[in-house]
Order: structure tokens, then sequence, then C-alpha cells
């Protein structure tokens, strides 16, 4: 954990952004989360706001800030003999509460009394459990205390939620040097997916070599990762499939360094070393857009406008290899863009891969006088606010030919004057294209995070997979 | 999955071994389980009693086998276009339910009406959204649908918890060949963890090494791998120190197949790749434990035999090594062992490494007429039934000196005649050592699982690291 000093500052600045709000914070950190049976759980993971204002990476913690005297405690039961027989010396709650500057701690199960008769401010619940237990300890149903989709949380403490927000969209320098090594790890990930990309392989004995990275230098990967020759297919996590010849290999994934901040990057690969020419013609205007959105964004420039920059831009390029037609802003403007890129240009990230995502997708990423379009694509854009100096986002255009989807217009006449549906037809077996970076926004303008950017132009793609000497 | 007649078969017997009960049989499968934010899940794993019955490897299933009819029915949502978008094209519901031989299927949240008004058997829980869910369809308390500790949970009925320990304790032979392949990927893992112990290396690249041979050939570890220079500490999940010079490093770690079937072995290196004189003294009883249990067991054979074979074995070690004294028979019913070994012998292993624990361990692992000791070490036995052909389990003694345990048996005045306590402390910084291998009993024997047999005996050891060219 960082030292002291951080969480007290985190927290004294929450109080102070609620200063007119009564009652008390709650925060709840996560339990241990069966994966076989009760005894045998899934790699530990704390709960990331939790992380943020207490730090403790240890299971089954709690906290109240009282948003009247300032009083904060943390609950936590200490071990006892027959723990530390099993588990060794372990501090003690006391000793860890101290680490991040909570002097009064109290048992786990005085939580609920304490609650007694309080407004209670609380972060919308991410796990089965958290959410169960915020019902209970506050009589409301399950489904209360938990985001469905993009809209807030009914009893989420939208002050305590909004707080939150404006503090964790502004990454602290030491969030950043975190981010930064996150970066690094993936950059070595993706290296050792490049590398692994041969005829014949089998998916998912590269995902192995990737993973092995994130576990040997960090936490584990940042989301479950994305290795398929089947890129038109968003969230393919099957690994069953040997390389073959002629195919567009897409890998989206992420480190999570052992301080739990995470990376995300995208590149695509041409299975055979080679883009062949219809390949390398989408691929380039996917890369292009890459580019232009990291050449245009800085403090005030919103991301919404970002995405539509790439959408013209996406458009006129496929319009130059006729598969779209008219006038490029009439297209924008409909929304045709969403028919090639079904998903947002990009998403904040900090502790959380998808920075916040469960607090209310619209408090995080929309700025109080931005509303989120119903567009297909657009409408999934995560962040669209105006960037800040210190905000971390993802910049990750995409082309993807989804026949299900293709098919689904033309039967509806979706676009029918823009589209050009029957030289789409040629694309079914294409895949998809993503190429992500990480971005943070800084005084004036823009930088790519991480020590080195992976290969991402064409030649260069072509050129690694080359030294890689494979082909 | 397996072929649909093995399901057939295996509800089958179910319902034949259930034919004086009334009333309907629930099984649920997983749903995902949120890391962080509620779409950033852990890897996907499902339940162990579903694989066996219905083997349908995706989230949100459920299923009821009506007692009285016979019937079965499937409850589960097909995908909609926008799933499909997302995810690629799905095969529907009944199209997997036909590959598990069962014909009728429903919406999940049909589950509910099916059933009112009937006699309910259930499984315990063992993950908190499945416990929720069973207690709001049961209208019971959450606490009363889980296992707390060794004893059967209040509410799950005994008939099928009985009836289907009473089939997966006998595994078929297609089972004994999926655990015997993630037994060959076991051994390739702590080939990899061996190679990895060099002076100054740090622990978790040694993980991140093992963790990469079980991802790249089957699902992951099958319980969180204990890699320590603290062998003493059982649950020492850390992996933050750096290899130091004459330790012991314990590491007790499994995989698990891509058809979920588990692996779970011990080995204890001596850091440098020699033992000291010490290490080799103590690590020799150890060694001839693990052996006189694979000597000795056969079916009609109890396993709390077997544990008590080597508490007398392993005593007579430490004796002929003056740490403890008196007659072995007095120390071993006194469970003197238990300051050495504070652990049971071993567990049954199948699609959970510890073998349905959530059941209720004494109704796993305990005959009838057997009823389970309360002194340390024994006390905690899993597994101590008679063998039968076809049982798999675990042989791992081992010896540790713990310094907490130590210090108050020795305030206490426990074994004060039977054990040297100023001989002992010479042994705080020894750590422990375990050393496990995955038995299955055979008709008229028993029989190491796996291909090959991690390097063990003393000098096998030191040659093996010897030959990984690091010494």
């Amino acid at each position: 954990m960082f030292e002291k000093e951080v969480y007290v500052a985190r927290r004294r600045a929450l109080l102070q952004k609620m200063k007119d709000c009564k009652g008390v914070v709650l925060m709840l950190g996560n339990v241990d989360s069966p994966a076989q049976y009760r005894d045998n759980c899934y790699k530990w993971r704390q709960d990331s706001t939790w992380l943020y204002f207490f730090g403790i990476d240890e299971p089954r913690f709690a906290a109240t800030i009282d948003l009247e005297s300032g009083e904060e405690v943390i609950y936590a039961d200490d071990f006892s003999l027959d723990d530390i027989i099993w588990m060794g010396p372990m501090p003690s709650v006391a000793s860890l509460a101290a680490k991040c500057g909570v002097e009064k701690v109290a048992p786990y199960d005085a939580l609920k009394d304490a609650l007694k008769g309080r407004q209670v401010h609380f972060i919308p619940a991410s796990r089965h459990y958290n959410a169960s237990l915020l019902s209970s300890l506050l009589s409301l149903d399950p489904s209360e205390v938990v985001c469905r989709g993009k809209k807030a949380c009914p009893k989420a403490s939208e002050e305590l939620v909004k707080a939150v927000i404006e503090m964790r969209l502004v990454k602290e320098p030491r969030e950043i040097e975190q981010i930064e090594h996150a970066c690094n790890i993936g950059y070595r990930m993706h290296t050792a997916a490049r590398k692994g990309i041969r005829i014949g392989e089998l998916e998912q004995r590269i995902v192995g070599q990737m993973e092995a990275v994130t576990l040997s230098e960090g936490w584990g990967v940042s989301f479950s990762t994305i290795l398929t020759q089947h890129g038109e297919i968003f969230h393919c996590h099957s690994h069953d499939c040997l390389v073959e010849s002629g195919k567009l290999m897409v890998v989206d994934a992420g480190a999570e360094n052992n301080m739990h901040y995470a990376s995300d990057f995208t590149r695509t690969y041409p299975t055979g070393g080679k883009f062949t020419a219809r390949q390398r013609d989408i691929y380039t205007i996917v890369y292009e857009c890459n580019e232009l959105v990291y050449n245009m964004v800085r403090p005030g420039v919103s991301y919404r406008d970002a995405h539509l920059a790439v959408a013209a831009h996406m458009l006129g390029g496929l319009k130059d290899l006729g598969l779209v037609k008219g006038k490029v802003d009439d297209m924008v403007a409909e929304g045709v863009c969403g028919l090639f890129m079904p998903h947002g240009l990009g998403h904040n990230m900090g502790l959380d891969v998808h920075d916040m995502e469960d607090y209310g997708e619209d408090l995080v990423g929309y700025d109080p006088d931005q509303s989120r379009s119903s567009q297909l694509g657009l409408g999934s854009l995560r962040m669209a606010r105006r960037l800040r100096e210190g905000n971390v986002i993802t910049d990750e255009p995409g082309i993807y030919f989804i026949p299900a989807l293709i098919d689904q217009y033309r039967r509806q006449g979706t676009f029918a004057d823009m589209v050009n549906y029957s030289a789409l037809e040629k694309y079914y077996d294409f895949g998809g294209i993503r190429l992500e970076d990480d971005l943070l926004i800084t005084a004036d303008g823009v930088r790519r995070l991480g020590q080195k950017r992976l290969p991402i132009a064409p030649d260069d793609v072509e050129q690694a997979m080359k030294e890689d000497n494979l082909y």
C-alpha cells in the first residue's frame, strides 16, 4: 500500500466534498470468493473503492466515516491462535488500520449497530456477497444496492458516488506511476502473445504464456484475456482453436500490477505474419483512427467528439473501399459507424480496468450537460466527458464485420441508402480489427502510457513478427 | 463434456438410490463471479455437482429431477440477438440440454414456480450467489443452505447428499483418465517449479511459470498455489520473498484440466539443491511415511488407520532424533503427532481437489460407524473411510515446526512427559516438509496417478536439481 498520508488525504478530501451531507459513509471491502467449495477460493482481490480509501489488502474489512463528527472506524476481526497456526503470524487489525491512518477499530459484527438510525451513504456493490451484506445491513432489496445497466443504483448515495468519481477520475502522480507499471507488464504480456502466434499453435497455449507474465510480475490479468481469430465476437473467451493461416488474431488483454492498477491494450496480428491487401486496407483505417485520437485529445476536448471524429474518419475510409456511400457527415449523424464499430471509443482506466463501472456508467463517463446517445456504437461509449489533466483513458477504435448484425440491418432496411450491403457480403469471413492504447491526459496534451509502444503501424507489425523469427 | 449416455446413467443411478424419497431434486449451476466490477469476472468455473450430473459448462443453468415421475427439466435462458452480436453464435438451451440427455427445458425464472409446494432436495451451496438464490427459492435463511465447518448443512437433503457421495467417491474409469491427465499437467507444473528455485529468484516469478503450464494445458490451478519457504504456515499464499539459501521450499500445487478434474502434489526442495543433515533427517521420515501409506493401502484398509500408521512411524523417527520420548503407541494414542503434523493424512480428490468438501466433511469422509477424533491432526483428517476400489485420495504426510503452537503446548504443559521441548527450540527456524502423491485404489491394491512420479527420494531430489543445471 501507499504511505499512510495518502489515504488520510483522500478521506479528508472526500469529507470536504461531502461537507453538506449528514450521516455516515459506509465502505465495504471484499470477502474471499469461492471458485469450487467454500475454502477453495479464486485469487484474492480487494474491492477497488476500498483500496483507494483504505489500502488494506485483506479480506473482511469494512469502515465508516462519520460525516458529522469526522470519526473513522475500521471493522474487522483479529486472528485467533488457531488462525495463526494455519496462516502464520498476522498483523493485528489495529496495526493495519494504523497503516492507513485510522485509529479506531471494532469487530466486524459491530457494523450493524453502528449504522442503526443513521443515514448511510454507500457505493453500489459489485460482488454478490457485498450486495447481500448491504441489503441485510440496510434492510434493502439486493436489487436496490447494485447498478443494473448504465444507470445509477437506486439507493446508493449520489453525493458519495459523485464525490468519489470526481476524485478517482483524476489520477494522482503516484497512481500514474502504478498504471504505467501495469502498462509495462502489459507490454511484455502482449509481446509474449505476438511471439506465440504460429500457425498450428493452440490459442490456449499462447494465453498461458501471457498469463505467466502477468502472474510473475503482477497480480494477474486485469480482465479475462481476449485472444481470438473471431475478432468480430467481442466477448469471446474460449481459446480452443488452433492458429490458422490467413486470419486476423485480435489480442485484447491487460495486466494488473501488485498494487492493483490496470493496463489494457489491443493489437491485431495477421496470423501468417503478413497482411493480405484487404486486411491491410481495413487495418490502416483502424490504425489511422487510433492515431487521430492521440493527435486530437487534450484538456477540454470531449471524448464524445473524439469518438465522432473516429466515426468520420472510419466512414471516409470505408467509403473509399466502396463499402458505404453518401456524405460522411450524414453517415456520422445517422450512426452508420455503429454497424462497423458497435462499441465506444474507450473508457476510463485505473484500479478497475473499466474504472468505477459499477458506480453507474452514466455518472462516471458523462458530464452533467451530456447525455448518452441511443445509437449503436456511440450509445455504448463509456467515457464521453470533456477531458481533464490526469484522466487515463483507452483509445480503442475497431472495425468488425459481424454477419448477424449486417444481416439484421439489411433485412430491416437500416441505412439502405448508405451501406453497400452486397459489397459487404465478401467480408463475412473477415473477422475484426481493434487497436488500443492507454492514454494519459497531461496539462497541455496527451501521453501514451508504457515505456515502449507495442508495434502498431502495419509495416512495424510485420517487421516485428519477422524478427520474432517465426516467419 | 462426456457423451450424453454418461449423464443419463448417472442421473438414473441417482434416482435409483433415492427411490424411496418424495419430491424433487434441485441442482444449481454457477453464475459468473465478479472479481472487480460486475462485468469483470473471475475465470468461469462451473459447479462440480452440476458438472457431474449435467456436464453443461455454461453459466446460469439449473435443473430439477422429479423423484416421483422421473421428469427432468433444465432451466436456462436462450441468447438474444444482442447477445449473439457480442458473444457470437451460441447453441440453444435445448441443444445443450440434449447433449446431456434432457429433453425438457424452461426459462430460468420458471424455477421458482416449479418448486412450489414440493419437497425440495438440494446439495449445500458453495458460492455466495447460490446460497442467496437457494435461500430465496426455498424461503430459508442463507445460513441454513450452506455447510459450516465439518458438519452437514442443516436443511440440505441428507438422502441426496449421501447418494451423490456414494457415487462420486468411486471414480469411473473415464474420470480416472481425466484425473490422470490433470496429474500429468501437475507433473509439468511441479517440474517448472523445481527448475525455478534458484537463490535470489522471486517466489512470484516461479508461481507465474507454474501457472503458465496449468493455463496452457488446462483450466488453471486446482487451488491457490502454495510455494513457500515457510512450510510451517499451511495457508501461506503470498509469494513476495526471494529464494534464500539453506531453506526448504514447500511447493503444494495442482492443476485442473479442461474437464475440471484436479491433481494435487506436494514436494519440498532444499533451496540450494542439497539437503543439510538436519533437513535430510526430517525429510527422510516424511518420505518414509509417504511410502508407508502407498505400501499399506488397498480395498478394506481404513484411511484412518493409514493416518495412525503414519503417526507411529513419524513419532518413531522423531524419537530417534531425540525430539520426543516414551512409548510410540502411547504417543500415538495421546495424539502427540498433531504437534508436528496438525493436519490429516489426505483427502478425496476428483472434480474438487477436496472432493465434495461442501457437502459436509463428515458425511464425505467418514463411514457411518466412524466418528471424528477431537485430537489436533487426526481431528482434521478429511478422509477416514475404509477404502474402496475407485477411491482417489491424496497421501500427504508432513512434519512442521510451528513456533506458536510449540510455545502454546509447552506453556500449557501439554505432552510434557513426551515432548523434548528444549530440543525443539533449535528447530524454530526449520520450517516444514510435506510430500504428497495422488493415489488410486485398485481392485487389489493401489496405483500412483500420473505418468511419471515427481522425484521424491532425497537423493533423487538432489540429482534432479543438479540436472536442472542450476547447481
